[in-house]
């Protein structure tokens, strides 16, 4: 943030900041208000610049934030995490969360620029690059075989802050959200694909209480049980999805342990977002790389693919991520 | 709003109503708030359309709730005042006031539909109806001869409720509004002629607390003050603004009286949304139908200009506008 600071001064412009605390549960109509009070209080004008720096949570709330002030006032993001970086900052949806679920207050407000640098990742704790790491997969998921052969390679390399592998795996994310996001900016057709896994993962953040398990981290157990319901619901088979299926599970070792009540997830997910009506859709993998939105599941499938999924988690779970250079 | 309900419920889905108190000072974001809580509690979802049943206020404030909840739900308006028809509800422009000044905080949501029926102004109080013709005299001013003429059939017609001339103003208000909108949706360059005598007005309101004076009313004044700063900096004279001037006079009349700080106005406008960086830019009119912005004018002309209206407006206000119909 200093560096930032330092450096925007340089071109004269008054730079004025904010420090906004982190974490999930800060992402709340209370703090835009702040951010509001500060930015109007600061005399902000059409022609001024808001620069977020900071994770996904920061952006989402600063874009809200930017998005409704003055009608909208231009906006950019420094992002400083893996999932910042790979999701949160593509695609200008912006937004706070509120008690009857995650992100349902917000707006699609594009930044101007959004800076990923790789290099600033060497300070984010382990726990984060994973749950980056959860979009990431999913990434792999709508991508296919390409993508997976990349995300294999770094949760080999028995380091997880390689600073090489990080960057390319940071550019075939944006690659492909931005690609899908370039096709559809407000979430009426393959966006949707984008919520592959989150359906399950914003339920299962809303059971626990936000913040109990990190937003990427409750993505992989949603993506665990995406693969699942798309089995269950007759779309893929064990074959199919086999590959992909264990690089998930690699995955669900490194999260911390978490008793996950899945009843009142199920009960979450009735007011997630993307419900159509009173049916809920569901982003399903034919096969990586063939992922299709299925209307109408039968609220059983979705049951049993998320009783899966959290065994799955509870069984592997708690292991430490692989780091070296950190 | 009972009638609309009515209605709707004939389409067979459900309808759910939420009814909000009127007037400014319940522009707030804790009425968003509220508005937001009850479409999320009620399970909202994007295939779902809010309705907007009421003036200016309802319409900004319910458009903003639609816009940043599922960030976007469609919405549509049923106007119910003059205020509302030729101006609020056309645009897109949705917001609420914050306390460093009004519609600070807001968002650009174009409605699906609007609806405007002059028959329903029967039951609005007269006090209303001058308010609404503060926006349709604005339109005169930036249209010029043609529209002036028939405002100036409706002032002398000495019924403010005359449906017939009051269909044709709504009819030639909405016109002028959304061609200059639909020229400039996010208000960067001809959109903002809209503005004419609102820097002034939005002072006044801000200085006074808001809801001493209608939105309307303040805007009948911001146009004297607007006429006499376009003259005072040599963009015109007194004789090419004279009939526009006369015009102004005629409906100032109509205003409760009310006493207004003028030095208190001008402090507030240092945070009017429209000034670009540390200058106030203003629309000033060469003469009918010849709008103008211009920046950089010196603050002391712009002290003038309003102390000269509210002269005007403290010398001839608190008189009873004309009625008869109701």
């Amino acid at each position: 943030g200093r560096r930032v600071a330092a450096s925007l001064g340089q071109t004269g412009r008054p730079v004025l900041d904010l420090v906004i605390p982190a974490g999930e549960r800060f992402k709340s109509r209370a703090s835009a208000d702040r951010i509001q009070d500060f930015l109007l209080g600061s005399g902000i004008s059409r022609t001024d610049t808001v620069v977020a720096v900071g994770g996904g949570v920061t952006s989402d709330l600063v874009g809200y934030a930017a998005a409704t002030v003055l009608r909208g006032v231009p906006w950019g993001i420094v992002s400083t995490t893996l999932m910042g970086m790979v999701d949160a900052a593509i695609g200008g949806k912006t937004g706070v969360n509120h008690r009857a679920g995650k992100n349902l207050i917000g707006a699609f407000w594009q930044p101007r620029f959004v800076i990923c640098d790789p290099s600033v990742l060497h300070t984010l704790p382990a726990r984060h690059l994973v749950a980056g790491l959860g979009e990431v997969v999913k990434y792999a998921g709508l991508v296919g075989q390409e993508m997976h052969s990349l995300v294999e390679s770094y949760m080999m390399k028995g380091d997880l802050y390689d600073q090489s592998l990080l960057g390319r795996i940071i550019r075939d994310s944006i690659a492909c959200k931005a690609e899908i996001v370039a096709r559809d900016e407000t979430d009426e057709g393959v966006r949707r694909w984008l919520n592959l896994g989150h359906t399950f993962a914003h339920a299962i953040e809303s059971a626990l209480g936000y913040g109990r398990l990190l937003h990427g981290e409750a993505v992989l157990i949603g993506l665990a049980a995406a693969v699942e319901l798309s089995i269950l619901a007759g779309v893929s088979t064990n074959r199919k999805s086999g590959a992909y299926s264990e690089m998930i599970a690699k995955c669900l070792r490194w999260l911390p342990k978490r008793k996950i009540d899945g009843t009142a997830a199920l009960a979450a997910m009735r007011m997630d977002k993307k419900r159509d009506g009173t049916r809920l859709n569901f982003v399903l993998l034919e096969r990586p790389g063939r992922p299709l939105i299925r209307a109408g599941i039968k609220p059983a499938l979705v049951r049993e693919a998320l009783n899966r999924a959290i065994r799955l988690y509870e069984l592997h779970g708690g292991r430490n991520a692989p780091t070296v250079s950190r």
